[in-house]
């Protein structure tokens, strides 16, 4: 039998395990490694009290995915390079001590400091007052906060998957809903997999409607990446039609939307929104890489489920978080209102799923990263990226 | 010794028990059943992480009982069939992760599937800023949330009891309280009875001002209730001395108050508020009962008390929650200053208590659902229940 | 090996400690008293679910510190006298159950029940909207609750030590971070130290900016006592320079400032803002003993990093709070914008601290009170406290 399977969780079951260990067995072998684990914890104390770890280690690259925050993947590590940034919000935060209404609507800052959280699932971007009208003409307000609930709902189900197939591969699969009575249902069922003994995961994510009626959703990949992916010279690289800033603190920067700073205190964030080019199976990929060019990782995704790109520069100093986001989403992160205007809104059928794949591959040799960034440039060819000084009114909801 | 008493919980003196299994014994033995039993769980995982369930089991007819829940009564079956209904919100969601005023004060609809749950008690209604005066004329805000607090609230005293005369009975008392420094200290003393063998739950509550002033004090028990008692052609019968729609929506199904439709998407509530007539021993009744006339569940309870009743038609598709609600209460469930003008929020004295009695029964034999329909119709009587087409301005905040 | 650590809680290790008992041993003694002890447990159930409690007994008088709390310290006992109030709340409750938004920003006031509650760190008093300008004129506002969020952050590290140099001691040290990524980052370290065989425990706090800019902080220590050291009659004994109302509603008591009346229903509280003399050390001590002078507490501090002394006066009736507060502060506890034009908001630049220390010594024979007292006068002196029958518009808000 080729697939072994372990729930770690049931709700419905009155399922769930405290501590769990898998290590490879003479019943439970890969090919491609001989020292791939899997565990799961609990933390107690502090903000992280409560909060379910797994933690998934193919032999080379591990990586720490969190129920309890909407499947969001904590940190990872490659060999000995950490993928993870350091943010003030230094463990994982319970949803339970997280109000997503404090600092008028911002309270999702409050537990903050994951490599891959989602922002979502009925919509993302800036907290505001959300004015939607029905078929018959009646405006119903909504009080949006910053990125959504999905990060801070955690999983009711949580599943292992062993596959001895090929190389073999460990994989979590976890089912958040993101509901309410009188709301939309919108459950997300999200697998992280990692083959035997590779650089990669793989994260593939379904959003289905469960409810009776046509439901918005929004989907947003916060990526976010520190040190020593990201430094002083470090480069973003990656097959663009167009780029435009945000806004007007990110049109300063234009001229070098594609490289980074080292920390710098007090440094006000930029956003540069673009359009990627897939190649011919449809995937995109962007890298970042460090000045030496001998660490990368490597974001590639299915651009047609998720359209639009957000690259997030945030040099500040290390105390309050040196980071930089790669987030691919079905919309830029405007206010809602906004991006439904300019149709970047998804409406989902009852029953109907919004499905997204994304790959990450790291790389620590010069070799590899070299080959990567030219891979991705082969890929832009000779299309040069249409660059805008200015914020596209199309694209941002200060260009008006 | 009649009655067997073991203690769950108690904050005070430190006691929890996690997990806790009682089953017939040569020692404890009662004569209405040979198969009743009580178990206690926590929940772990999801929304639900923390969650305490106490499931009495008379041998007939089981109960789930949230203590973490303000002594909610999640769910029950007798015999094969279940006592429920499919809210959008899957499992018993832990307070610790409702935020009450997410959705503009409707945030307790992110935690709303019970079979059984009080809104209350220092108010219930609709959100909104309620402005009060005190003897002095200075005005107090405050800002009030769907139902009020008890339902996500959680007992700090759990205690179970099995009491062994005539034909025995198990029960669960929990002590909630709903109290703030510089607020209103009131405490629900709650007690679920099964006597062994029975179709009957009894639900037995006290509400307590505890604190050193006058306390208002507002209750209402949403009993709420799916398939298989509700479907297409489902009668609600009643002994009604008067009967008015809600609001304008109601009013247009006023003609058909008494029964319902099947599933549909995007139907809008409808709800009924009524004056229903007692037995001679103080006691009224209502009947759901399912087009067959084969599943019933009466729900009966002293009137003195509880001398509103609302009736909630919520028939929506399956996927939105198909429900109706039986809600008898201290008021109608308008915005807490209509009803304070209506004289109808209760004012507590300190150490006053307000006592309220509940009867449920199920029935799966068309025998038994026609002899109870014949029983509430016999206490209805020659007199036509008065049937108000419009809201009555005195009932219904809208009416004016 | 003099010093004995054990940690209880370590949230970036993975350490949590259940339960843990720590008596004398031949192992280890302390010279002070053979009758110390540590326990550490966990609360479950009610509003109390999750809250760890360590209780440090030193032979004589023991302490319940909550680090799910902010180290907040519970209640304590010397001899056969308790060292506490008796609240409306009556258990520890969870931060994950409280809701800081609740109550038009007054949602603290729902797990308030401490000997000894620290308001603070970014901001202390009334709740309300603040609007900072930066260096540029931008106004940011920022929405602040009541008394901030210190005292609902649980601790990710928690360690107790045992020194065995001299008489012995045990302590406690938590460390608590108040952050979110784009926000202040302030770190409090606090130690709860007891000699053994002692009537006094010391309190060492540290209040760090781990952030990479300037942070605001404000700092209250909000210690809250009840019967039996306050009754009728009880008397508040300081060194005081200046002493002023808050209010108009302080302002009618001035005449009785330091005298207490017993419980009365619907009391509204006072407090008086005063200026404390230290003594040639650099501390100042202030007394609560009851009107028999036969029980005496007394707290004393280093005034220089806490200026300022508020005396809470709230002599309700027994249910709904009899309590007192004795609150030293970096500031007198106005909204947050009126100290920062007094200049009473502390600015810490990065890595900068602010360190602070009170001992408390709790007193149960009429020598020892009158002893303590006198103290206090001949510290006082011959320079009388200067009175102000009205609030100083430097001091309080509503002065202007």
């Amino acid at each position: 039998m080729p697939t072994h399977e372990f729930v770690l969780a049931n709700v419905e079951n009155g399922v769930w395990i405290e501590s769990f260990d898998l290590e490879p067995s003479a019943q439970l072998e890969l090919a491609g490694s001989d020292r791939w684990s899997v565990t799961k914890r609990r933390l107690h104390g502090g903000l992280s009290d409560g909060i379910d770890v797994v933690t998934l280690d193919n032999g080379e690259l591990s990586l720490s995915v969190l129920p309890t925050r909407g499947m969001g993947i904590w940190k990872g590590q490659y060999h000995d390079t950490e993928l993870s940034w350091k943010s003030p919000v230094a463990f994982p935060v319970n949803p339970s001590f997280v109000d997503l209404f404090d600092r008028q609507g911002l309270g999702w800052l409050n537990g903050f400091n994951e490599l891959l959280c989602r922002c979502g699932l009925s919509w993302n971007g800036p907290p505001g007052m959300d004015a939607v009208e029905d078929e018959d003409g009646n405006s119903t307000e909504s009080e949006l906060t910053l990125h959504g609930r999905v990060a801070n709902l955690p999983a009711h189900s949580v599943v292992l998957k062993v596959v001895t197939e090929g190389k073999g591969s460990i994989s979590v699969t976890g089912v958040v809903d993101e509901t309410s009575m009188f709301g939309p249902w919108l459950r997300l069922t999200s697998t992280v997999t990692l083959q035997a003994g590779s650089n990669e995961f793989v994260v593939e994510d379904r959003v289905t409607n469960m409810g009776g009626t046509v439901a918005e959703c929004q989907l947003l990949y916060h990526t976010n990446v520190g040190q020593p992916f990201l430094g002083a010279d470090s480069r973003f690289v990656a097959p663009i039609r167009q780029v435009a800033p945000r806004d007007e603190r990110a049109a300063e920067g234009i001229g070098d939307y594609s490289t980074y700073r080292g920390p710098e205190a007090g440094y006000a964030e930029q956003v540069y929104y673009m359009d990627l080019k897939p190649d011919s199976s449809g995937e995109s990929s962007v890298l970042l890489r460090n000045s030496a060019g001998d660490k990368g990782l490597k974001l590639s995704y299915t651009t047609g489920p998720l359209p639009c790109f957000a690259l997030w520069k945030n040099t500040q100093c290390e105390a309050d978080g040196y980071v930089t986001g790669l987030e691919p989403a079905t919309n830029f992160p405007n206010f809602k209102s906004f991006e439904r205007r300019q149709s970047r809104v998804l409406n989902l059928k009852p029953n109907e799923s919004h499905e997204c794949r994304l790959r990450f591959a790291v790389y620590d040799s010069a070799d590899d990263v070299s080959r990567v960034e030219g891979e991705i440039l082969n890929l832009q060819g000779n299309s040069h990226p249409q660059v805008f000084d200015e914020p596209r009114p199309e694209w941002s909801d200060v260009g008006a």
